[in-house]
């Protein structure tokens, strides 16, 4: 498919099937999270030392929640943007292969994490590979939208200009990814959190509602 | 969104990228359980030893069969109450990724559970971890659908008074968890036993069966 | 829901959502096959001794392709009978639920093989095992449309005889089931290639084909 | 079903659920390669040990990225073919659930690649394997869409001169795979690169583009 051909509508596939591959990696990956969870091993007759090897498992409950609502918040965004558009081209199709390899590793430096959270000399390094998956994944999740947006792939109802200032607003992620990664020697666990709050943020508080009533059909 | 609006129609999504997820999330889940049955490594000549080693994996069946069952019991009542939801908005769709959190853990207390059913002095704190799974899974169950009823998620021609008394009659599940994490020291095997009825008596005789009427469609 | 209502048109849920969760876990349960096959680790500067490696895994191998093609055999014959029907009540869904706790549960008989079918002594026990599954998910199969056709869930304008004759057809299966756990210990590798015989043979010439000018649509 | 009815319309089903379950094992198949990339485990006081632990995991991500996109290629070469259809027979399912048990064993020769290729001595047979897994894909592909063509499956909107355009294409891909397993031993780096290449290629340049015209609706 010619990539010069802006100009024209673009060639377009229904989105269902996408949507279908879509929502399949982000329910696998977010479900594989609970693999890295084991079950603790213990060899005792005391309760006590078995609701022990639990509590000492809070790492992996952390991890496995914060990133549990990390891919979640990613998932919001992609189901409000992917509403509106009118159909997908083959480059699009690409660049969402491309996502999705982002988000199916993400189990991996959630993994790392979750092992090295609890250790001060190394939980740096940790929170730097994780905020490395999270830069990959919001340059990939920028470009992808931004495709969308040049491309007119973009309903005709719905104002460029509030889609423009969303993706725009997606800009804050990559900068801040970058800078969790510089910071993350120094304070890894802070990092961690402001990695945690963005996403967080941009559902509670995020510029998608503001293209809300645009997409949004009353009920009945 | 604004969240005061509770007067106007809510803001609605098309429900089915969320089915999509949620249905993924749940098949996912229920089929990882398999992964905690591990196969035993027998180093003899006599195939009796490897069928008492398949026999001694009876707490991994039992564990596998009560949670899919249990899992597969909250899989049809959100089917039921998703069928008679007109649309989705923003803070369900949240509400939703948290209850799908606590249902894609849930591999790791029943692995637990599988882990230390046969231990006598250790099975009370495994039963306590499930009770807690469940008791989270159950809240937010509840929340989830408190929610659509009091925004007026559900449809018009569903009677309110019949959604109410369902969802009255699930505070019943958060009530019963949480006494059996406290008796759980006690009579673990018991309370492993009542956290299994709970979920078949919704099934069988609970009041979801009561609305039947109401929202399902005669044949053809 | 009453069980005494078999006289009035059952009480009919959509079937979209019980695809997708039967689909799903079809999907993942056929995926999981895979990570029973582990890498093996070769300690040697000789290319020729990771290839022996890797062909000595060859009951993996088999393992992985004959229960892979059982599984899609069984999504085939599930998905050709759900096709004629018109809807779903309560008892089915639950019906269902067990199936898939059987369809789910296949990855740990199939490692079992896999482990022990190059072991004269212990292949014998593995076989019985498998025969063991097969035959719940066999009786599960037979009891779920068995359900479906006496409660009148099939399609008007699908011929009740030719359904009756494809499920009767299906009580072959427990049969064979039966008959080769019986004889796990004496042939052990004939069973288990009449055990996948079963599904192939109903693949290619089964009695469904009976019925497929009944539900087969034409072209356009 | 007849083989030999080839001249009247073939018998269909809907292609919706075959769909679902081609995505469901696609998308599990593509997540599950992140299980191969363990964590590593480092018991030091040194931030740089683990930050080299995971560098040295290079062979683990290039596996899973390039594997990803592999596999991706197939999804969306198999998305635009399907996409054409007008409806499935019961030869064509049981030759996608073939090629389904083709990509799901992917992750296997992908975490044996993984695992050996650093090591001069044995990466050839890694790629041997990995060359032997795609051949049988591509051949399975190859087969099932030529099938698909020949009985006619295709939509008769959709030119028949151009299908056999693209098929033909796709004779390039077990000719290469084969090539590459005999010439593992000697390149064995350069072949894992073309075998990146290939699918890589289909993507941007492929003939499929070339019926992009026939079978892509405008936008709105």
């Amino acid at each position: 498919m010619s990539r010069a051909s802006r100009q024209i509508a673009p060639h377009q596939l229904p989105t269902r099937r996408l949507e279908a591959l879509v929502d399949g990696v982000f329910a696998i990956a977010i479900t594989l999270l609970v693999l890295e969870i084991s079950v603790p091993i213990v060899d005792s007759a005391e309760a006590s030392d078995l609701v022990d090897a639990l509590i000492d498992k809070w790492p992996s409950y952390i991890a496995y929640a914060v990133t549990f609502f990390i891919v979640g918040a990613y998932w919001i965004n992609h189901h409000r943007l992917f509403f509106l558009l009118r159909g997908v081209d083959h480059t699009f199709l690409i660049l969402n292969i491309l996502c999705l390899m982002a988000i199916a590793i993400i189990p991996f430096p959630n993994a790392v994490v979750a092992e090295y959270l609890r250790d001060p000399a190394l939980r740096g390094a940790a929170a730097a590979l994780y905020g490395v998956a999270m830069l990959v994944l919001a340059l990939l999740f920028n470009a992808t939208w931004w495709y969308a947006h040049l491309r007119g792939l973009f309903r005709k109802d719905v104002d460029p200009a509030k889609i423009r200032k969303v993706l725009r607003s997606y800009a804050v992620g990559p900068v801040v990814f970058a800078l969790g990664i510089a910071l993350s020697g120094w304070a890894p666990v802070a990092v961690l959190i402001v990695f945690f709050l963005l996403p967080v943020g941009y559902l509670f508080e995020g510029p998608v509602g503001q293209i809300d009533e645009g997409y949004l059909t009353p009920g009945e």
